[in-house]
Parts: C-alpha cells; sequence; structure tokens
C-alpha cells in the first residue's frame, strides 16, 4: 500500500444536513467506512468495513454518501472495495426492511436512493476492486463503477432479490441492463442469477479477473490509465451517458420512496423476510 | 415423457369470446395445438400441431392465445415446441396475406398482435424448445421465450421478411433487439439472416444447442431451475423488463392494424406474394 | 478494379444550395472525393482523397453530402474507403475550429451534421472499406456504414476526443452506442480508447478483418450478399433502426450547432486546440 492521508476536513457539515447520522471516522478500523487518498496520485481507496457482511443500513449508506461527496471535491479517482475477507457487499441491510420502524423505512430508501445517485453518477472513475462476495445491493455498488476488477476464486455477483421473493428497483435493473445488456439481464434478473466470477467476466459484468492478492494493485494500475484522460472531458462524457437513467428516478423520487415503503411493509414481504431470517439464524446457530 | 392430464376446462368460455374461432382440443394429434400438463410439476408443454410446417393462420393463432389465456391460470410454466418433425414454425401464414378478404385481414393482424402480447407477456416462464426451421414468425415466438433451446443441425432461425421483399413490425424488432442487441438486428434485419443454429448461439439468437432428442428433456430440466424462484416476484421482474416494449404497441394497437393491412394489400407486396406463392407451387410440383 | 464509370450529373443543382462550396471533381485524383461507379453492378465505391489525412473540412464534408445524395438516387450500394495510404480518415479538421473564422464555424457544425444524417441514414447498404487508421471522425463515418471491414495491421479505430480534451456529440455517442452497447461505449468513451484492428473486432466495432490488400475485394463480394435483398424492404427496415436516433438531433438541430459553437470557442477548449497543434507542428518538424 502506499503513503495515505486521511480525508473530509468538511465532514461535520455535510453530516448536519442528514440528522441522525453517525460521522464516518477516517483511517480508523472502528469506522464504517474506511477512506484513505494515496498523497502522490490523489487516488482514494474507500474500503466498506462494516463487519460482518457490509450490510447497507441507513448510517452505512450515510458514511458512503458523505465520504463520496467529500472525495469528489478532494480525490482524482476513488478505488470502491471491502476491508472485510471475503466479501465485498451482501447488499441492503434486511434489519432496515423486517418490521421496521414507519419513521425510518422512507429515510431508509431515500439513502439507497441517494447513494446509487452520487455512485452512479460520480464524476471521479470509479473501480471496483471486487474482492469478495458481491450479491444485490453489493452488485448495484459494483455497476455503478466505471470498471470492475474481481478476485478468482468462488465468489458471486449478480442481483438475486428474486430468490428472496422480492424485485429489485427499476433504476437497479436500469443499471443492470446499461452493463450486461437485456437479454442477459432480463435473464439473470428473473432468476435471480449469482453469477461466478468466470460467468461474471464472460457476459460482460465484471471486466477482469485477477488473484485476490493483486485485485488492488490491478485497481491502482487501472487508475492510472483512467486518470491520464483529461477529466473535465471525461466527467462530462460520463454525464452523457450516464445523466439519462438518473434522471428517469429523480422525476418520480418519492414516488419510488412511498412504492417500496408499500411494498416492503406487505405482509407476503415481511413473512417472507421472517423466513429468510429464521434460516440464517438456524444457520448461524450451527 | 412423463404422465400428462388435459387441460382446459375453462376453454369454451374463453372461446365464444373469439367468434368463429375453431376450439384447440387438448391432447388430441388432430388439434392445431396440443397442450399438456405433467401432473407433478405443473409443467404445460404446448405443442405446434399444425402439418405441414405450423403456419400462422387466424384459427392457429387463435388457438395459441387461448391455450396461454388458459395456462397462465393454471400452468406454473410453459414450452413452446413443436409437435410437426424438423420444423419449429414457418410463421405467419402467407394465404392470410395474400388476396385477403378484406374483413378477416385486420382480424388476423389483430390476432398476431394479441399472440405477441399474450406470449412475449406471459406471466409464467416460457422457454422454447426449438425442435426444427424457425424463421420469420417462428422466430418471432421462439424470442418471446425467456429461454431457447435449439437442436442441433441443418435448422435455421431469423426474421427473414425482408428476403421476401416485405417488413417485419416495428415490435419483432424490438423484441429482437432486446435479444441480440442493436448491431445484430440491425444487419440481421436488413439482411434477412437466416441463422444456422450455430450462428444463433453465437449472436445471443438461442441459449444452448443440444442433440435434436434431448430438447424437450433439456428443456424440462431447465424449467425446473426457473421454478425455483418464487413466482410472484419472477414474473413482476418480467414485467419489469418487458411491459414498456409491449405498451409501445398498445399504445398504437389500431394504427398499427391499419397500416399493416394498407402495407399487406399494396400492389407491389401483393405481387411479391404471387411470385413467391408461384415459385412455392412449382417447388412442390417437382 | 472493375471498370467504373464517373457520376453525378446532377452534381451543380445541388451545389448551387450550398454557397461557397467547392464542386467535387469525379474520377479525378485532384479531387477530395472519387466516386466511382461499377457499371454492371451498381456498386459506387467512393474514396476520401484529401491528403495527407483525409481530415474533414467544411469542403470535403460537402463533398461527401454531394455525393452521398447522388449516389442516393443513381447507384445500388455504396462501399466508403481511402485513397490515401494507411489513413481512412483523421476526422474533423482542428483548422475549422482553432481559431475559426465566426460566420464559418456554425458552417462548419452544421455540414459535421448533414454529413451524419446523410450517411447513418443513407437508404443505400453502405459498407466501409477501413484500410487505414480511423479514429474520431473517422471512427463515425465507420460506424454509420453498415457493415465494416478493417485491414490487419497496427491500424486504431475509435472515439477518442476525450483524449484531446473535448467530448464527443451526443449522436457520435448514440452511433457508438448502438454499435458496441452501453457497457463498452461508456468505457471506450470515456477513455478516448482507440481500439487495435484485433480489439475492435472482439467488440464488434468491425465486423471482419483481412489483409490490406484484399479490404475493397471483401467489401465487394459483402456488398453482393446485401444487394441480394429486395431493396425497399431493406431500405426501410435500415429506416426502421435508425430513424429514431437521427430524429433526435432533428428536433434540436440548431441548439446542437449553437451549444457546439460556444463549447469550441471557449477559452479552455481552444487552449487545449492550440497545445495540440504545436504538439503536431514539433513532430512533423523532426
Amino acid at each position: 500500500m502506499l503513503p495515505l492521508r486521511a480525508l473530509c476536513r468538511n465532514g461535520p457539515s455535510i453530516a448536519r444536513r442528514l440528522p441522525g447520522v453517525q460521522l464516518a471516522r477516517f483511517s480508523s478500523s472502528g469506522s464504517n467506512v474506511i477512506v484513505a487518498v494515496d498523497d502522490k496520485t490523489g487516488v482514494a481507496t474507500m474500503q466498506l468495513n462494516k463487519k460482518p457482511v457490509n450490510s447497507l443500513n441507513l448510517e452505512m449508506l450515510t458514511d458512503i454518501c458523505i465520504n463520496l461527496e467529500k472525495l469528489e471535491k478532494t480525490a482524482k479517482g476513488i478505488i470502491l472495495t471491502s476491508a472485510v475477507p471475503n466479501i465485498f457487499s451482501a447488499g441492503l441491510d434486511i434489519l432496515e426492511m423486517y418490521q421496521p420502524k414507519p419513521e425510518r423505512l422512507p429515510e431508509f430508501w431515500k439513502m439507497v436512493q441517494e447513494m446509487w445517485i452520487k455512485l452512479y453518477g460520480c464524476q471521479l472513475p470509479v473501480i471496483a476492486a471486487i474482492n469478495g462476495h458481491s450479491p444485490a445491493g453489493g452488485c448495484l455498488m459494483s455497476i455503478c463503477a466505471d470498471y470492475r476488477i474481481m478476485a478468482q476464486g468462488n465468489y458471486t455477483i449478480g442481483l438475486n432479490e428474486t430468490k428472496l421473493g422480492i424485485v429489485a428497483p427499476t433504476w437497479f435493473k436500469d443499471t443492470f441492463v446499461n452493463t450486461v445488456g437485456h437479454r442477459v439481464a432480463e435473464g439473470a434478473l428473473q432468476q435471480g442469477t449469482l453469477f461466478s466470477s468466470e460467468q461474471a467476466l464472460k457476459v460482460g459484468l465484471v471486466d477482469e479477473l485477477v488473484p485476490m492478492d493483486q485485485v488492488q494493485a490491478r485497481a491502482e494500475t487501472q487508475m492510472k490509465s483512467w486518470l491520464k484522460v483529461p477529466g473535465t472531458a471525461r466527467a462530462t462524457t460520463k454525464s452523457m451517458m450516464r445523466q439519462e437513467t438518473i434522471d428517469k428516478l429523480l422525476k418520480k423520487r418519492q414516488e419510488d420512496i412511498d412504492m417500496h415503503v408499500v411494498f416492503i411493509t406487505s405482509p407476503p414481504v415481511q413473512k417472507m423476510m421472517g423466513i429468510y431470517m429464521e434460516n440464517l439464524q438456524k444457520k448461524s446457530a450451527k
């Protein structure tokens, strides 16, 4: 690892706008998100660090958003990766959705949207260094990047929502279609396919595979190539490719929140989540 | 083949809404469409059975629509295949379009639309077991499925309308673009390409190839995997992927009928069909 | 080369509508564009012939437009290629954009649009015989064709605008996405990727590679296959695939001109072009 410096002096002012939000503590192993910036290159590495599986709850999503907002002003590129062994992120935290507090659920969903808007629309080049499993929301974060490097081995990636009896939001779908095309997206979203890393490479869900211990180094090398391109032209081009997809959500953001609150709190979905959690507890009890 | 039971007790009520329509007689070799449902799995196999080439005339399309409507209420998945050796379907019946009866042609076209709306929008998983040639409307039916298994060998598939001097409807085109992407669709639709099974696999027009005698068994195995996914979530996801394309036709359905009636009855198109039919008769006379 | 006849008797009338425009002189080695039509097949070969690099200035673009307009009425198909060794086209002429005359720049940009509208919307089959480097506007012309044959060897193709600090117009982007899909387009447009011919084949940016001395012959063979399809049906199908993309520009054509005039004449872009030209001069001085 190259020498790093802590980031985010303007953190508190942003956090104040998000009431009830835990501040990310940078370069601290106790934090949900560890951010470090290479002094020489300006490249930030943002490590997801919420054990055991980097589940995305309201606080975690807020930390990610705060850091993205800061880095967009201060860094030159972002490598998105995990500090938790063998897991990139397990996706949205089911505890936010199972028997949720009525006033918290819309806030949670708004922050899921916010994370997607900020990450997919990030003006910096973002490279996902996928160093472990990456289902559901973990896959979403990966496909928000500009380039995906995944660890070889028994790791999986995909939008597997249907397997749990739920449906990926339309904007997860749009991002996925933009990445793998309509036919592959349609089959995989219906079946809730978790692709092995080799399959993911084949369908274009990731761009390259390297051994686990080379994922970070390879991401840094790849980032160098992106940073050779004049930044304003590159960022404008990125907007040209993605803003239309982002605008689709922005135009119906509250509607999307309302719809997901109704869907998540509906008895059949709550029941399925209950069964799912029971199974999880049985597994962990073994 | 597994033990089967005849389907469709509520057939007559649907058929009554479609005046002049011949009822499908199920599990009968005399019928245009043979439907059988596996008792254990709930999987329906719908065999096209209109010799010599499963051409899609008004009656055949109506039979298909009636059966799809019934199966959507009673079965768990549909395997779409042919009972006629070496041909899946030759597509729309030219006899409906060459020197047509003025009052029948719009009814025919409306039923072509209806079949597409029902099959592409079918809430069940549909697997095409393509056990023979599949040009034009046969290709359309195939790409309406969720998954395509094709027989190895000298069989072809494609939207070859231009070769006959006609143009595929915009919704054939949309379905094709969704399947193989814009570039491949553009080249193939312009040239009226009939892909060999190997070429079809390469461009993603079919998902896998197996020897002819394994097509049905492979479709059944593949269906098992689709049925493991919770049905409501899978069906909602399917709608999310396809409804936009279907809505494009629904918004201008009558306009599409009127346009095709004018196009089909235009002297140059009628002339080309005449030449085509003459050639067919010469061939069959040999 | 097959026997050829000179084309374009109605040239002057078209040229009169384009004031200040130099007329293309056909089948003359002094011309910007050499057009020759095969007597037997009706296939036109249009050779870009503006040394040293077929840069697209106002006169060159006008010549191309005039010829396309004529050929659409008189020929059966167009093979688009270069008469300059090892270069297909270097793209838009930077001399039209660096310190431009205020009244000429909007005319230039309008003609860039016009060339795209005519070439992408050309009712004839167009085959690009890419016999050399094809960056930026050269790549755009290539992807406007229906089929691309590229010379093997150290030649490159791509929309590399960002490398020069500028941004490809939205309609360059749309044409590129239609060709290589969203994911590949996004990465390549952001990075300003120049693909080697082998890479271009792999991502579908070109359709086949042949040795340099076989490019023209292969284009002629390929054209034969396109001309077997009834012309009206093929042309209507081409419109069905492309008109929507073309209409997007037609709806905001003046806006697109105004925006590019502002963008091109902005101090940062002018500065970058100045540096670029200085580097070019240093290179040529060596």
